[in-house]
């Protein structure tokens, strides 16, 4: 076996054997396999994509090139959860005390964001106090003790995809089905839960533009993890504007503890009761969907699932008391106000309207606004400010006057704060009649429904 | 610009403009463009091909990012001759002399060759006290006298496509028309020659094994010489079979020498001399093809051509009487000769047969079998033995009996030869038919029939 007969074959278009894969993902994470053959390869897979059976054995060979995370000293049924990424999603903050204060423990190492905000990791880290470099003992114990521990990724999961990662980043080889569901499932396989249920997100602020192509990718991942024997589903939701009303890592923690309250935006709730729902019944712990989503309903409206959450902060060192009074939270020191007439402003054809719908969202600007902001990483060392982010008034389908305030701006610093309002309010499509859908979970694909 | 965003571009099939390609050719050679990026990019190109204009701006990067061979001090039109290579191939050794005895200025820097046999600089050290390392001044001064030098390459012709083809060949982005057309052609236009004559090989010992194949690469070639300025012709002819009797270094002088002798094998001939006629045209020479063959056949049957072949060999150092007494050449110490029951008998289905036609030839076994004896270069740094190769008794379309001496092959190692000889024996298709079309000469593309 060598690599160039191996870059040949699939750049035939034929199919790979297992062997073959095994081969280039080991040869490569060793450093046997040059970047150059890797690179050539990854072009060639681009063009001629893998099959599920390809894709699986690609998906398992990334897992298995490091440390894979035993959670078997955990009672009960894992269920991990990952979304695709999206604008203002902090989902993983609001589902986590859900699921743990209804008796399924949550075990999540997590890795730092780059991107428009942090990770689950960067945000958590804006609780005074909150620690997230926890040994993997005491992790463990946590869970089993309180039912929820989220910490920094300390084993060295899959770093196979890291390094394949990083080269398809310089080679225009990112946007490939197999490769993206690859690169998402080795990590999820190597971090040991027993279920997985997916976020993938679909619209102008995610990865996955089109639901047909959101729609590819979720059955991939769900083909990949059952033949993987793992118990896995995928939900499909929107991502054509921001999930929730706060952007930013102080600001998405504030929000998911309001949410927690029983006080969280409607979409933003959706998707997190939907997820929560799914993870029960993954977790065995609900017969029907229906119960399933009752379940997750008293958990919050009784408090339960609020209480879990402090009760998480204060195991890991964090300073609870901030999520009862989120004033309390450092906030960034200048702020600005985006008005109605500010967005009619920015663009000729709308300078002279006093009213209008907002229809459309270029979503992924409003996370390029965050990130000018500060609230993001352009590279893995890029420092993060932790304080800076977007509160937004208004919603796609909402109608604004003139006056009407849209959204609020933290900023530390007064250029990049001019900029991102320039930014943002360009980002939003206007029309004096509304035509608007508001759909927010578009579809579920399990392995019952993969073939359809 | 950066190359990120072409290697995006070209992969999403999109037409690179000039800039964009010199950047990426320039960015490589430099060593400013990693290695991993250039062979995604490749890769890209290898799916999403080039049109004329992108190859021709490739190749004009390519051959601008080194020197230019400067001519100029030659009088009159100087063409250049190239041919795609093949086996048994020795048409430069003939077409040079016939050229020169004729009035035009052949000047050919020449690489040493990887493959089956060397270059036709390793041929013509096979020639005691040849020299193929002359200084440039010289070197232009030698084909203002004689009309006539063949030398080893001295000046940095191409690095690029030195470069960019040694990544191609470990990644498995060789066979792709616009980068061969580019490779080719790039070293061309740094050689400097007015004109270019390009012997198109196709057939089971060509690179272009179908003659549709063959026609493109050529018309891409022609059209690039075209956009460049070059008066270009390219003959496709056949390589299902090696061209002549003799493989091997010293071998292909020997018969080349018999050739301007007037003894040349009867396709050999064809070649040479249908080469020679273009090459007399495109240095207008003659108005027409008939007038170009006829002042070709009489180059040769007047003993001009041979006259001008000891001239240019000695001028270069090497001892011409040994092309007038060609047995004075040093020969391998072994021979094994293959006969019609070797051929019967390599193949079960043919092991009781008693006669035969030759209808057929895995020509690049034939090669591999004389790169096997010692006589070609598996790597850059192979060490050639100048005294092997193979002599042909019989040819396609020929009919063999049982006793018929069908080939000698000549080695200086016995497990060499044992393993030569299998391979030779099992190379030929072996019918009681004859179904053999004969053609040498398939066609001819110039700028007048580019678009046909």
């Amino acid at each position: 076996m060598n690599t160039y007969d191996i870059i040949l074959k699939k750049r035939n278009g034929e199919v790979l054997e297992k062997d073959e894969i095994i081969y280039m993902v080991n040869g490569f994470t060793d450093g046997e396999i040059p970047d150059y053959q890797m690179a050539a390869f990854l072009m060639a897979v681009y063009f001629k994509g893998m099959n599920h059976e390809e894709t699986t054995e690609l998906t398992m060979a990334m897992a298995d090139s490091g440390d894979r995370l035993d959670l078997s000293g955990i009672k009960g049924i894992k269920v991990d959860k990952h979304s695709t990424g999206g604008v203002g999603d902090k989902t993983s903050l609001i589902v986590g005390p859900i699921l743990a204060s209804l008796g399924v423990p949550v075990a999540k190492m997590s890795g730092r964001g780059l991107g428009h905000t942090g990770g689950t990791i960067d945000k958590l880290e804006g609780i005074p106090g909150f620690q997230t470099g926890i040994p993997e003992k005491d992790f463990i114990k946590q869970v089993n003790e309180i039912g929820l521990a989220i910490v920094g990724q300390t084993a060295n999961l899959a770093p196979a995809d890291k390094k394949i990662y990083a080269l398809r980043d310089v080679t225009a080889t990112v946007d490939n089905i197999s490769l993206i569901a690859a690169s998402i499932m080795s990590k999820k396989l190597a971090a040991g839960a027993d279920a997985i249920v997916l976020d993938v997100k679909v619209g102008t602020g995610a990865f996955m533009k089109k639901l047909e192509d959101a729609r590819t990718l979720a059955k991939t991942m769900v083909a990949i993890g059952t033949l993987a024997g793992k118990d896995t589903i995928a939900v499909l939701t929107d991502m054509n504007e921001p999930l929730g009303n706060q952007i930013g890592n102080i600001l998405e923690v504030e929000e998911a503890a309001e949410c927690l309250k029983g006080h969280g935006e409607h979409r933003l709730m959706e998707v997190s009761k939907t997820l929560s729902a799914y993870m029960l019944l993954a977790a065995k712990k609900a017969d029907s969907y229906v119960s399933a989503m009752d379940m997750v309903e008293e958990s919050i409206s009784s408090g339960k699932a609020f209480e879990k959450m402090k009760e998480f902060v204060s195991a890991q060192g964090g300073e609870a008391a901030y999520l009862e009074e989120p004033s309390r939270f450092e906030k960034a020191k200048l702020t600005k106000t985006i008005t109605g007439r500010d967005l009619f402003l920015a663009k000729p054809e709308t300078a002279d309207w006093k009213r209008a719908y907002l229809t459309g969202c270029n979503n992924q600007e409003i996370g390029m606004t965050s990130l000018i902001l500060g609230g993001g990483r352009l590279t893995k060392d890029s420092k993060i400010d932790l304080t800076v982010g977007i509160y937004l008034y208004k919603h796609l389908g909402d109608e604004i006057q003139d006056d009407d305030k849209v959204a609020v701006l933290y900023g530390n610093d007064k250029e990049k704060l001019i900029e991102a309002e320039k930014r943002f309010a360009r980002a939003y499509t206007l029309s004096q009649e509304n035509h608007f859908s508001g759909q927010v979970v578009y579809e579920v694909i399990t392995k019952e429904n993969l073939d359809n």
